[in-house]
């Protein structure tokens, strides 16, 4: 018999525990042992609940308990999550957790400390939510060097920008309407602005190379500025704009981004839609392999922690190597990047646009007064230059190929 | 250091070569320990090979080799691969393997003489090629009940069904071009007809089930009746047809079949495309999520075979638990399985086709000398006795939810 706790009874939480007792004798039978949930902390009582008597108040009862071997860590945000999971861990205790601002902040130490206690810091739910990724890259794309991880890693925005491609509708007039359905928080920042993709492509960035990428030194922009006008371009290409977070390893240099970008109907994104978030992984030898589902929700994100409380409870006593090292990685400069530009100017003077940015492609989209166009090949310092001596820049995304 | 000998130096035995030496630093360095390739046995020689030295014809000479602890099995076909992989597990050597035919048919034994013999039996490459899609059911998506699983298993018949689609041609002459191209063998029945899709399910039925689905009990049908005429009707309705590999968990039955399928915009399946596989897994608390990469090809396939080696380079000694049982899971009839159906009949009276069928959406492809139209959700037993009472349908094609 495993023992685990549950730090936090909020969404994330109760639905840890709905799956262990759903799933029960499946749980058991894939780690090889029962595995029990015998405390829950919160601050709060829960009258009536199934498992209110589980409910403890101090997290002293769960870090004294031998008995414990597994903490699941669903509080979310830094304190006290963060000292009470190293705690756990240097107590020998296993801890499992989606929460990916802790993971994108301290995983290589709470990864280390675990080492040296064998025992585990996992946390499959932190990226992609129900979409086993850190595992597969962990442990099946182990003889690939990647070259490019590509995510649509936020379920909001996704939202979001599908109902704007769909409906011809304003970003503020969908945010309301995500706002009073509960796809989006009140305060949608962390969302709309690009900085909860950022902590992931952080993490996935991480353990790929292998060392830390602080998500603080990667370039983010989020979808605040995308209107129905970009949509209405679109069309005409076939394409659409989604918001991705990506990084890449070319020619010896490692880079990263988050941004809305121009993506083709060949890309496998293309039709990844609505909450659903999707990672594409490339590998020098394997090629292409895309992971697919809810990023979010209650029981898929518990699920994802039920299979590594399964993974600890495999492992008791044994550290499951991952391969992060605390030595921080040095991203390039998103200057030198390459790419292509849909860039929208004032005005429909189509020669003083190619004056300006050399050879473009002319999209119509029936707009007397501006011109919209995609660019050649060019770098980030490039495009800056061109578009500083234009003057005239309505707006500007990139092009992913 | 730990030593490897590869059967079968064809496209894919070449490929798992070239994997290790192309990344050698990375497979060496996730393995924990160096790997290195000490023979390969074929019955030909390969002189230049810049390997060829490695080359034995006699399997003798790395059975009674006690350095090599990890074979890659990548000959294809029942015999001599189920002998040698046999003998090889019985001495202690775990196999990895290609091999979707002798998986199969003798998975479940094979499995059981690895448990024996303190070895592994692994199989990544069998199904998807290149998608990792065998670990993450054995060790991701651990607490789930699984529901459904559904995938485009089949690389040849993909490209076949997309080329239809996109240029409006005949399936024999695509498959003629196809076959130019390399792209479908000269012998196509194991593709066209389904059988080799029919092999894939089998497995991945096995393994989310954990008994043995024999492929012989599975209901297959290929691709080889569907006309340009059924993509004229797919483009009224913004759907595609696809050739599907599904089993289900319905009210304590399952279900296993192959076939042609009907499926919207809206399933994330519709546009996998060309040569790429993709694997829809329905799981109980989890939801959704689905696997998309290359299905076939020498170094995705061969990518998988290394992450297996790398897997049992980890665990020399050991046997990961795999849940296949060699009891045999009792498929339910597909007589019973419901659903709607895509029915062309001869002529174009609409009211004989709703008197023979009862309520059904017509779908008009501006064909005079036939009715097209879906039927409301049923049985296959009442559709197939509706059918025979009418007497005149053309074609029938399922449709998936």
């Amino acid at each position: 018999m495993v023992k685990t706790a549950v730090l936090g009874y909020g969404t994330v939480g109760s639905g840890i525990v709905e799956v262990i007792k759903t799933n029960q004798e499946m749980v058991n039978k894939k780690a090889g042992v029962d595995i029990d949930v015998k405390y829950i902390l919160d601050l709060r009582d829960f009258p009536g609940d199934p498992y209110e008597n589980l409910v403890v108040h101090d997290v002293e009862a769960i870090l004294n308990d031998e008995e414990v071997s597994i903490v699941c860590e669903a509080m979310g945000g830094i304190e006290p999550a963060y000292t009470f999971s190293k705690r756990a861990l240097m107590a020998g205790k296993s801890v499992c957790t989606s929460n990916k601002e802790l993971v994108a902040k301290h995983g290589p130490e709470l990864i280390q400390i675990a080492r040296e206690n064998n025992c585990n810091y996992l946390f499959e739910a932190s990226v992609g939510g129900g979409i086993p990724i850190i595992r597969p890259i962990n442990s099946s794309l182990t003889p690939e060097r990647i070259e490019a991880i590509t995510g649509i890693l936020n379920g909001t925005t996704n939202y979001i920008l599908t109902k704007m491609e769909r409906e011809g509708s304003d970003f503020s007039e969908v945010l309301k309407e995500a706002q009073e359905k509960g796809y989006a928080e009140r305060n949608p920042e962390a969302d709309v602005e690009g900085y909860d993709a950022c902590r992931k492509i952080a993490i996935l960035s991480s353990l790929v190379y292998g060392k830390t990428v602080n998500f603080e030194d990667i370039y983010t922009e989020g979808i605040t500025k995308i209107s129905t006008r970009d949509f209405a371009y679109m069309k005409q290409i076939d394409s659409t704009i989604k918001l991705l977070g990506m990084s890449r390893y070319v020619d010896g240099k490692y880079f990263a981004m988050v941004a809305p970008f121009v993506i083709g109907r060949d890309n496998a994104l293309y039709s990844v839609n609505d909450v659903f978030n999707a990672i594409l992984v490339k590998g020098n030898t394997l090629g292409e392999t895309m992971y697919y589902g809810k990023g979010a929700g209650k029981l898929p994100t518990a699920s994802a922690v039920v299979s590594d409380v399964i993974d600890c409870a495999k492992h008791v006593g044994k550290n499951i190597f991952c391969f992060w090292d605390p030595e921080k990685l040095q991203l390039a400069g998103i200057e030198d990047a390459k790419r292509r530009f849909f860039v929208r100017v004032e005005g429909s003077d189509k020669a003083k646009a190619e004056a300006a940015f050399g050879k473009v492609s002319f999209l119509d989209a029936g707009f007397s007064d501006e011109t919209g166009f995609i660019t050649e090949v060019m770098s980030e310092k490039e495009y800056k230059e061109k578009a500083e001596a234009a003057g005239n820049v309505i707006s500007m995304i990139r092009v992913e190929e």
